[in-house]
């Protein structure tokens, strides 16, 4: 028999954060500081739309592209927040959680050969859905110097005549670096004059602790370059709700429903109910969660300083990625001989990118509690480490 | 500014049945015999379970291959169904709907330039897909005189040295051809000996209407062939939850599991707990729309014949696909005076392939009422064309 796969594909290597939670799922005793999840439940007046929506029996197809009524909240939404104005009737599309989004997007924008910047540490799914859409990946590598923000330079030096899009992942998973407004204005300028499009991930705006999130699509000349996308899945903790969105110039959001159609035919209706209410009513839940996940990101930055371990505040997300150098190991190394000692894991840096060498992905999304006794075994352990080294 | 699309994708034709919706959604009084979705509810006990798991907060990601339970439950509806044994561990992959099946096992298993088998009249999405994943889709034309059936010679006519999959799409959308199992052990013969693979798409085949309906990969030497395609959209009356699921080979469905992984995450949480207790308990309801379906498909064949109306008698789904050719005209001209002057809207047999052209599907997803007028309609436009044609 021929071999069925696609050698594509196979080339592609599974996440890194999986292995860690096969292990811990196993383990008893252990704590995980690991998942990119919100540990607190959906809202409840969301979930009771959700529930609403089943018992009068609207468990049908919605339009391709979304409800109608949720394209409309999601387009007052992005006005209220970032002041950019979309037409819901074809600028926007509701996807499968932001991950979709992502994947539409360059399978509707890359031919093959297009060079994709990629900033690195970031999300695992960039690059592995770069190269199914035919792109060729380039991996810009964002320095702790900079607080892992992305600079013109690194763009200019990264840019090739092939260059068609740049993927834009602030707040960032997993540093929790943001881009503010300079920063995003720097980089714009460079966008333009190059002439590329920029894929926004925006899915953690909600979750910024330093003033409020600025989008690169309202930064002058970016919204007809940019092709933003977001989801309910962070803000509102709905992830398994699956539903997310994308918003752009009509040219890109045509082609991109297009696409939803034939390989998705549309996003899952009780979520699409529900996600309305959250966008109508949902302001105070994500501020009380906002508020909740800030005192923990205190709470780690207090702690690592107490403990004399190195990390940049970061203001966005709920993640914290301190460096590990000076113990002299690989993440990989740490991150394993972590979980196997004091049984609690993280994540180790390189699982976002070569880059990430030397640092470990904490998430916060988990109880004070939790991470109280996390942090007195990281004590421990980095005590043990340093009576190695001496 | 440069182009920001693909160029295969601005290739692709959007879907020729949406045409029509937009129409007849504006028409006062007007019936669609149109959409491909069972007009039942999702049967209450199947809902009560997804609102029973939002009560609980179950609104996490599960596993990206899906819930331990479902996978299970898929296994043993299979072993139950059609005879074939799955380990749930590695050879299930649950996903949005069928749709999204579809579209990752053609992205797991093509290189470009590998040709793809397409039967047609068949479902919308099958070119589409396969030539997003580089595959060059190959037609073949079923025909009237077979039923629609797919034959062991039209398969032979077809292969080449790059033929690596062939998409089996029965229950046939949209002429409500069936495979039985002498027509499928006919064309397993051809499949083994060209060493092709099996995208069998069998998302009706709860809705057959002539003995049990058969898998090709209960037939011997095929189920290490096969990708196996079903869901819960059309037999439990569950399109609005996306779900469906992949079954094969362990080596096929891990590439679709990463795939999976990076672009969709998992399916919706609340869907997967409602289609648990679907497989464990709905039985009852799928034979009971089923006893509902036949009874409409019989008493439309009844009505083609008195009206004079050629149409082979279908045994599966929820189609029947009369012929027209008697009236001189082609399939999108019938449907769309059908539409204007008598405020039917059917979708034109072209909209699944040029061999369509000279039929038109219709739908039995509505009211027996429903159908009973549009029939009515339906014999004043025939009579109508008759003259015309004196």
């Amino acid at each position: 028999m021929r071999n069925p796969l696609c050698d594509k594909v196979t080339g592609i290597k599974p996440s890194g954060i999986r292995k860690f939670f096969d292990i811990v799922s196993e383990m008893k005793d252990a704590i995980s500081l690991g998942v990119g999840e919100p540990d607190f439940d959906t809202p409840w007046h969301i979930r009771d739309e959700g529930i609403y929506s089943l018992e009068k029996g609207r468990t049908f197809y919605t339009s391709n592209a979304g409800l109608k009524d949720l394209k409309i909240e999601i387009t007052k939404y992005l006005d209220r927040k970032i002041h950019v104005q979309y037409n819901y009737q074809n600028e926007v599309l509701v996807t499968v959680g932001g991950s979709e989004a992502i994947d539409m997007a360059l399978r509707a924008m890359i031919n093959p050969g297009d060079e994709v910047l990629i900033p690195q540490p970031s999300y695992v799914s960039y690059e592995p859905c770069a190269i199914m859409a035919d792109a060729v990946p380039v991996i810009i590598n964002l320095k702790a110097e900079n607080e892992f923000r992305l600079t013109a330079q690194e763009i200019l030096d990264a840019v090739t005549d092939k260059t068609k899009i740049l993927v834009l992942p602030f707040p960032n998973n997993p540093t929790g670096a943001i881009m503010e407004q300079k920063d995003l204005i720097a980089i714009a300028k460079v966008i333009v004059e190059k002439d590329l499009y920029v894929i926004s991930d925006e899915i953690y705006s909600e979750l910024t602790y330093k003033g409020e999130h600025v989008s690169i699509a309202s930064i002058p000349g970016m919204r007809e370059r940019t092709i933003l996308i977001n989801g309910f899945s962070k803000a509102y903790a709905m992830t398994g709700w699956r539903l997310g969105y994308a918003c752009g110039p009509k040219l890109i959001i045509e082609q991109m429903t297009k696409l939803h159609q034939f390989g998705i035919m549309c996003a899952p209706t009780t979520s699409q109910y529900a996600a309305v209410e959250a966008l109508k009513n949902g302001d105070d839940d994500v501020k009380m969660m906002r508020d909740a996940y800030n005192q923990r990101r205190r709470f780690l930055l207090n702690a690592f300083r107490e403990i004399g371990l190195e990390c940049f505040e970061p203001y966005g997300a709920f993640y914290v990625f301190p460096c590990i150098k000076e113990f002299g190991m690989t993440s990989e190394e740490f991150a394993t001989r972590f979980l196997q000692e004091e049984k609690v894991a993280a994540v180790p840096g390189t699982a976002f990118g070569e880059s990430g060498e030397g640092f470990l992905r904490i998430s916060y999304a988990y109880s004070l509690e939790n991470l109280k006794i996390a942090i007195g075994r990281l004590e421990h352990f980095v005590k043990k480490l340093r009576e190695e080294k001496k």
